[in-house]
């Protein structure tokens, strides 16, 4: 790529990035930023597929309620979403896919990117680069503190470069552009769509992490941890607290025990498991007997049994610290991720991609990782296949950690992020010629 | 009665009292006391029931397993105990009811005595007095600490009194020797029993308590607490607490969970209410997942709708503690008294006897007490049917608290309260002469 | 009164009514409801007091933050309320007081009315009558919900019929509008402030309550139950849950375990005792350890030792509970009412004044009530110093009980209410020559 | 060793293991174990050491009261226990320690037995072998089901054998006969009377626990946990729970909250953790408040620092549960173990002599355990001077799991287990001359 094209090519990511930043949009709500995704895949020559049949609606986790969701319709509207795009996206289903075919045949290959943003209202210190540069949040509470803002912009950076080298394309590349990431919410329902099915290979990644240097790559993570997200509403009756709290039947106590019991639940000897109610929030006014409480709360596990052993135990739990205040409680999953690994056998390609590149200065062959992603869906169902996957780390410095008001990025991750990965597409092993334990949907 | 002779009765109850006192027996259990006082009625001449007549069994509560109870009437043979009362009362049936009928028609006059010890080692404090004169308990773990030694030296004392004057009795008199009353489990089986229809006076009391001066009655107590006495038995399953705590189920946390909401029982707005759990015990090793767990615990309130309100919340709560950890709960009603007040009516009738008395030297009408009896099922069952009775303290000082290891009273108080009784059961007011409200089956 | 100046009393008294209704302002900030209340008295010729004098500062409780004030002072303005009144009461000083002496020595009589509102919305059903006829608070959030914008008008109402009987009256009168009743936390302040010394009757009264027919009257309100309320935060560490939950401290759950303990706080035996955790919240996000958490609580006591008992345990508890956790708990004091009992000896004067009215139809001499007033602060002041007060109730049906969103009262009450205290005002016995036991400070 | 010979030694060994299993010892109190060693190894010609001299008093842990070793002490001497033996080890100082020099320099090898049983009722079942063979426990509630009467006839067995071949040994083997392995109380106690200083080779081991097969010897046990053992006393004070429970301060509410929030100690990000209140009882009556509780509890981690995390917050938990309830906590350490591993290094020696027994039909280098031991404090010394050790298993049957009244092992394992550890003892390197790597002090 020739310098001034290639500078080109890094101001628009850059720009990309600026604007999403600028308009942060929750899960499954990513309207304005869905629309700009498949136009321009559109524009670039891919098959855009988005609406309900992009991602599965029974297979989605976490919908905000209806009222929510029209509201932001609305506001995408003002925001001057083009209404072609909107209307096959509305209710909720912003994902996004973009299918390039290859000249001859060749394996799938899918890259998957995450959209949505956090809800953090962003910093307005002074020294805040997007404040500075006029980028930061146009929406109160809400903040691209994560760095999807950046993982779509690589994600059409990429789509760019791979779209003008079509031709020497095999087989075919599917961009998978998720919504609801956060919470585990978006990915299930993209796989559950089928856009995983016949995937030889499928490319993650996320920048930052526990990757804080410029150039470094990280080829695969490690150790991810299963998890399950719950919501849970307990419901009482209220009472005036001082002439008759006997009539009342008090569901913030429920709530109470239940966060101490569900903190209490034993470790299992087979591995290290994880809970937290992270928010509780209950009762009406001081002199009132709580009608109702809500928790939101997550599980992890080492494996996925040891997940399935903490939702087991959390369930009866919940129960039963309502029915120790005479109280109900309703409880969902909204959102779940699996363990998993991306596979080792990929790291050499990586590697070898990665000292062809100036812009990589240290290479990490794998690094183990604490938290969860919903990426495993995805993993998983390939590996299932027979196919293979990794989730990788895009080195850079962050201004502050993921999901605080300060985090930011260094952008010129962004062009090394997107190279790479246009590499990994045009270096990964043809197949069928050069394996024979593909999936069976991985043929055309 | 004449000066001698009356120094040989005092002296005859304070001998069978301090008997009474070396041999200690639990409640259900009262063998030796119960022959004892069944085989004294009879040589006076009351009609003697014991055994299954005398307190109906499935209305025992609390009744001890039958091992304990086997060897305890092993014991009791040993002790030299008759073994055709043994056989009457053998399996826990040990209440014993004298009766005497008058030679005109009257009204019937029921005196109360319970006989039952408490599970309390007895003090070998050099300044205890039954050590310091011998009569100390001879069973380890066992003692007379509440003074139901002197209760039943009260009634033999009165009975033979009574039995003198046989002649001048009008209508009949029934003495209710009621055993286990420690835990409140044993009147109802007497009520149940029938022994308190067509009851048109009942006479109960208690040494000590609230009154400590020698010399003093308090005719009429109050405010009974309303009360129900629960044990509870958590099982889950025993673990590895190292290398596989999964494996089990927690039931002693499951018994700690229950205990702390136990006393979160909300206040009732209608008025006062109690809850214990006294005794909690649960695991077999440190290393070891509790396997099994076991409380007592105990509940009360002003009225008995209160206590209901206790005793439902209790069940809630107990089974769903034993839900949080996937465990077991079994629970039973061990005893249980209720609330009610004494006649005030018969407070001058009470107060005019006293004045009369030189060992009387304070008169007190009404006291509230903030305890529980199972008297209260009798007092509740005779006047229910229109009938009337008190409970009675009879005042003595006390050389430490009831229930503990230094308890004692001073033995003057015997004769007091005997005369009193005697004195009340030939000045009741002969019915159906002078009233006619008594209770349907009051007449002979 | 000749009718038509009576129907113009009471068409202003509901549009007084009317107005305070459509502007409900929350405790320390009812700028515009006290300065309409301030320059009313003076027009009528009271010599008024309002701001800090009216009111100590350090007395206050409860008293909101300061950019919570500096708001609803930019909000009066823009109401239109007279800069020179609300100067005086910045920083939330809103009592005013009314006093007017009369022409010769006699009683002082103090009447108490509360003017502020609570933070609840305003039903819009279409029968809720003040939406119909169109008075419906017009600020979201806020609402007359407990009858206060009532008490207001009654104030004011009898304010003009005592200074128009001016001439006729002994002693001396004060009208004190009180702010911050909610939560108990404005009446003390106005004690401190002195204008209870001196004070010989003191008449206080509310809408409604327990008292729900039009006409009926209840003299005295026995058995207030001393409270306070407490605010309590909890502030521990944030850390990711997943990666490394040990590097957090939990807030949620330590206030959780506070909620569940003070709940437990032990029965008392000397008499009644609540607790309610009205509110709680905490935790930032579902995969962070929360790092705070806040509760709003009330205690009560039948007696104020009783609720001492409670503040006490339950300043242990949020400290120990702090400490199970290893997180910091600061509370304090946002509120506090006494026990107390209106006199007795008031009840027939006030039984011959609802006599002789034709709006009484009913008079109850006194009436139990289990909830908690800040009024009990004055009526203690006023008996320590030998005057004699009594709290009365108006009875009125209701739409719907105290404090829900549907609340409201018949306006008829009004005339009623307010013609019985200036009834009362000139009926009182005039001391000194009637009474030689009245306060030192009581003769002018 | 000649096959008759071998037969007579094998039925020594199983005929003192019977013995000792008749007459099961608790920890600090193997008074009849303890001589009987000693007196053993002084007639195989060992320097023989016990008493306070074996082990440092200071340094013992769980030490039972003094009461309690007295009325063992005159058990001891009531079996026929030599006085002058009894007379060294008295106040609970059984270690005994036998050292044998060689007749040249060589290695320091010691071999640890441990000797305590466990308070476990033996099983009565028919089908109990130590019953149907009659050497079953003669003392009720104490048994040896964990084995260690088969360790200590194992190294009684390997004395006499070694005994035998002094003339051929290098260097020194010490037998270190350690009380108090439940509840790993004993073994600091001898490391820090310097028994284990210049070790070069410790060899440990355990009939059964994960190796179940006659004949299969583990040669390195990994991943002992570290583990901490904590016994808590709660002291309030009693009051009557129905009249007065204000009075009281609730012992065991601060034990049951304490437990459930001990339980919920949160997970470390570092690894795996345990906690395990194993025993917890309190409560004098059902209608007392309770003034009293104790537990008995255990803490683990996959590190020393992971253990010392839950020691800690223990610590902070205990104290602040009792400040919930106003009472008090005092606690102590009274058992621990660390972490740790077998020296790989010396595996292949073991595998060796392992394939030269016709006994060993099956060779584990190593596996994985998730229990605690506190031969861990003795390995750890040796390792820190640069010294080797392992901790076997020799593979046994087990009639039922260690710790339960049906426990029984195979006898065979007997022989096995003692021929190995002697085949090791001579088969060590010779230090110096084949290493260099050597603890200081192992040098003669």
């Amino acid at each position: 790529m020739e310098r001034l094209k290639r500078k080109r090519w890094l101001e628009s990511m850059v720009s990309c990035r600026r604007d999403i930043h600028a308009h942060p949009e929750p899960g499954w709500m990513e309207y304005r930023t869905a629309t700009l995704v498949a136009s321009r895949l559109s524009a670039l020559g891919y098959t855009v597929t988005t609406g309900k049949r992009a991602c599965m609606p029974e297979a989605r986790m976490g919908v905000p309620d209806a009222e929510t969701i029209r509201t932001h319709e609305e506001r995408a509207l003002k925001d001057g979403v083009d209404p072609i795009w909107l209307e096959q996206m509305k209710g909720g289903y912003t994902a996004v896919v973009g299918v390039l075919g290859g000249a001859k045949p060749g394996p799938v290959i899918a890259l998957r990117f995450d959209m949505d943003c956090v809800e953090v209202g962003e910093s307005d210190a002074a020294d805040h680069l997007p404040r500075q540069l006029r980028f930061a949040s146009e929406r109160p509470g809400l903040m691209h503190a994560c760095g999807h803002d950046g993982h779509t912009a690589i994600g059409l950076g990429a789509a760019e470069l791979i779209a003008e080298r079509a031709g020497e394309l095999a087989g075919e590349v599917r961009l998978l552009f998720q919504p609801a990431e956060e919470g585990c919410r978006g990915a299930k329902s993209m796989v559950e769509a089928g856009w995983l099915d016949g995937v030889n290979y499928l490319l993650c990644g996320h920048i930052g992490v526990k990757s804080s240097t410029l150039g470094e790559i990280v080829a695969s993570v490690e150790g991810f941890l299963s998890t399950t997200k719950i919501d849970a509403v307990f419901r009482g009756k209220a009472a005036h607290a001082g002439e008759s709290p006997h009539l009342g039947s008090n569901a913030l106590l429920a709530a109470c025990a239940a966060a101490l019991h569900l903190h209490g639940i034993g470790r299992h000897g087979d591995g290290a498991t994880r809970v937290n109610v992270g928010m509780l929030e209950g009762g009406s006014g001081r002199n009132v007997v709580p009608a109702e409480a809500r928790m939101k709360l997550e599980l992890r596990g080492e494996t996925e049994a040891l997940c399935e052993y903490m939702v087991r135990e959390t369930g009866r739990i919940l129960e039963a610290a309502a029915a120790l205040y005479g109280v109900s409680c309703q409880w969902e999953t909204v959102g779940s991720g699996m363990g998993g690994e991306g596979d080792r056998s990929l790291i050499p390609l990586i590697e070898a991609e990665c000292s062809r590149m100036e812009a990589v200065g240290s290479f990490v062959a794998s690094m183990p990782i604490g938290a969860s992603e919903d990426a495993t869906w995805m993993l998983r169902r390939v590996q299932e296949q027979g196919g293979r996957g990794v989730y990788m780390l895009f080195g850079s410095p962050l201004a502050a950690g993921h999901h605080q008001t300060s985090f930011d990025f260094d952008e010129r991750v962004l062009g090394t992020a997107a190279e790479l990965l246009v590499r990994l597409v045009f270096a990964c092993p043809g197949w069928p010629e050069e394996s024979d334990t593909g999936p069976a949907g991985g043929k055309e």
